[in-house]
C-alpha cells in the first residue's frame, strides 16, 4: 500500500489515493520517495497523448529515496542507500542490446509511468538495475532531474564521441536545455544557443552558453551556417530543419531528444553534399547515468529548480503547463 | 584542342565536336582517355535536372587513361601513369575540411562535368590531387566506374567505421549497388540486397548477397525488422523509410547514396527508441579511393560492364535511360 497522486482519466486533476503494491519481485527495490521531479512526459502521459496510459495513473519518474525494502536476491546492503529512479524500472537482462550495455535501448524495458505507478507517491518498486546510487556531493534535492531529463541530454554526448574541440549548440533551453548547455560547457565545447525566447538569453549564457541566436529568426541562422559539428534540439515543435543542417560542418550531426509527431521532411541533399547526419536518442543506459552523476559533481552541473510540496502538485502541473517552469520542477513529499 | 561528344542544348543528342581545352594550370595533369563508364549523373547533367549545365556540354566522369601532359610543378615522373579520374576535377585544399582529409566534402571542389569539359572526349584535364594512380592487378576496362559509382558505396563502409561482423543491407541493386554487395560481402559483412527486380534475386546473390528481400512487399520488409547496423540506399525513388528504419537495429544507421528530391519524411519517434540514425554522403577522398583500390584488387570487386565504343554514345545513353543497363556502362574511346 501506498498513497500516490493519480489521475483517474485522461487530463483530470490529480487526487491523492492509496494505491496497493505488487509484491516486491526478488530483483526489486522498494523506495520511500523524498523528491520527484516533474516532466513533460508526465503530462503527456496524465493526458493520454501516446495511447498506452492505464488508470488510475501515478506519473513521476525523477525520483530520488531511500532503499527501504529489498527483494529477496538483492543484497540488504542496499537498505538506506539514497538512490534515483528515471523513465525506466526494469530491463529484460536477456537482449543482446542489454549485453551491450545499451539498456535503455531494450525493446522490453518497462517504463516507470506506464502500467506500474511512479514517484508522485509516498513509495515506489523497481528493480535494482535501474536504481542509481547518488554519489557523494551531489544535492539531493535538485538531483531529479537528472534521472530523465539530464541523462537525456548528457547521452548522446558519450554515444556519438563529443570532443572538447568540437563546436555545439543546443536548440531550445527548457528542462533538457539547460541542462545541455551546462554539460557542453563542462564538456569543453564552444556552445551556442538557439532559443526563440529573447528574456532567456541572459540566463543562457550564464547556463554555459558562449553565443545566443533566435531559434526563428531566419537571418541570424543564415549568419551561422557551417559551423556546428554537434546541434541537440530539445524542442517539440517543428523548425526548419534543412535550415539548421545548414548550420552543420560537414560530417556534423542533428540529434533529437525532443519531438512532434510531424515527419522531419528533410531533404536528402541537404545530408549528402556535406555528409551530414540526423539522429534520435531516448535517456540513457544505468552505467552512464552513473557517469554523468560523477561528472555533474565534479562540474557542479545541477539542475535549476523550483520546489513544491508534493500536496502542490497540481498546481505544480499548471504551472509546467502554461511553460513558466524555469527551469524544472521538484515535488518534496510531504505525505 | 580535343574531340568531345557534346550535348548542346538540355537533352539533346551528343554530337563530336572539337573544344578547346583551357591552358594546363602547374598542379594539373592532361590525360589522354582509354576508357569512360557512364554515370545516371551523366543524364541528369545533359538534361540540366540540376540546373547548373553549361553547353555545349561534355559529360563523363568514371575516367581511366594515361598521363600525357604534366603542369609545370607536376613532376614529371607521373608522365605515363594510367589513372582514374571520378567526380571531382580539383579541390580547394586550403580549407578546413581538405586539411583533414574530406577533398570530397570540400565546398569548392570542381565537379569535373560542371563548367568545365569531362571524360566523354579524347583529352581530359584536371588537377593531380584529383586523380589517382591505378594499382597493378586491377582491370583497366572496367575501373572506370569505381572512380564515381564504386566510391560512392565503398566510402560509407570506411566514413562509419562499418565491422565485419555487422549485418547489412544494400538497397536498389544497379551500378551502384550491385558494387556495395561485392564490397560488403568482401567486408566480411552478413549481406542482404532489397530489390524490385525479382529477375536481379540470383545475379545478387552471385554478387555477395546471402539474403534477398523484395524491396516493396511490406510483409517481407516487416519479417526482417530489427535486423540491420547499416543499411545503404541506392535508389532514387522514395520508399517508405520509416519502415526502413523497423529492420535497423538499435543504434543502426540508414544511409543514403542514391537520393530523390523528395524529403525522408522521417518520423522523430523511429529514430528515437532505437537510438538510430540517418545519414547521406558524395563519392570520396582521393586517398580513400586508393584504398578502395587496392581492396578491389585484393577481393577482385570489379564492376560487371556493358562496352560500347564512345562513338556508339547515343546509343548507350538511351540503353541507359530505359534502365537495362547491367551493372555500368563503359565507353571504349575510339577517335
Amino acid at each position: 500500500m501506498s498513497k500516490a497522486y493519480a489521475a483517474s482519466k485522461p487530463g483530470s486533476k490529480l487526487e491523492l489515493i492509496d494505491v496497493d503494491l505488487p509484491e516486491l519481485g526478488p530483483l526489486d527495490v522498494k523506495i520511500k520517495v523524498a523528491f520527484c521531479g516533474v516532466c513533460h512526459s508526465d503530462l503527456s502521459m496524465i493526458n493520454n497523448e501516446w495511447g498506452n496510459a492505464q488508470y488510475p495513473l501515478v506519473a513521476g519518474h525523477e525520483v530520488i529515496g531511500e532503499i527501504v525494502q529489498v527483494g529477496a536476491n538483492v543484497s540488504t546492503d542496499k537498505l538506506g542507500d539514497i538512490v534515483g529512479l528515471g523513465w525506466h524500472s526494469s530491463y529484460c537482462q536477456q537482449c543482446s542490446t542489454c549485453d551491450s550495455g545499451d539498456h535503455n535501448l531494450c525493446a522490453k524495458a518497462q517504463p516507470t509511468i506506464a502500467g506500474r505507478h511512479g514517484g508522485f507517491a509516498e513509495y515506489v518498486q523497481a528493480n535494482v538495475k535501474s536504481v542509481v546510487a547518488l554519489p557523494k556531493g551531489i544535492d539531493m534535492k535538485s538531483a531529479g532531474p537528472m534521472f530523465c531529463g539530464g541523462i537525456t541530454v548528457f547521452n548522446p554526448l558519450v554515444q556519438y564521441d563529443i570532443k572538447p574541440t568540437d563546436k555545439v549548440a543546443v536548440i531550445g533551453i527548457g528542462g533538457l536545455g539547460h541542462l545541455g548547455l551546462q554539460f557542453l560547457d563542462a564538456w569543453g565545447c564552444e556552445v551556442t544557443a538557439f532559443t526563440s525566447s529573447e528574456n532567456k538569453a541572459d540566463e543562457a549564457k550564464h547556463l554555459g552558453a558562449h553565443h545566443v541566436v533566435n531559434s526563428r529568426d531566419k537571418n541570424e541562422i543564415e549568419a551561422v551556417a557551417n559551423t556546428y559539428d554537434f546541434i541537440i534540439s530539445t524542442v517539440n515543435v517543428t523548425l526548419d530543419w534543412n535550415l539548421y543542417l545548414s548550420t552543420l560542418k560537414p560530417k556534423g550531426r542533428l540529434h533529437f531528444v525532443g519531438a512532434t509527431l510531424e515527419p522531419l521532411n528533410v531533404n536528402v541533399f541537404a545530408l549528402l553534399r556535406g555528409q551530414k547526419q540526423i539522429s534520435a536518442s531516448p535517456v540513457g543506459s544505468p552505467a552512464t547515468i552513473a557517469q554523468m552523476l560523477d561528472f555533474a559533481v565534479l562540474h557542479n552541473v545541477r539542475p535549476l529548480v523550483e520546489m513544491y510540496d508534493m500536496s502542490q502538485i497540481n498546481e505544480a502541473m499548471e504551472h509546467l503547463e502554461k511553460g513558466d517552469a524555469r527551469y524544472r520542477i521538484v515535488l518534496q513529499a510531504d505525505f
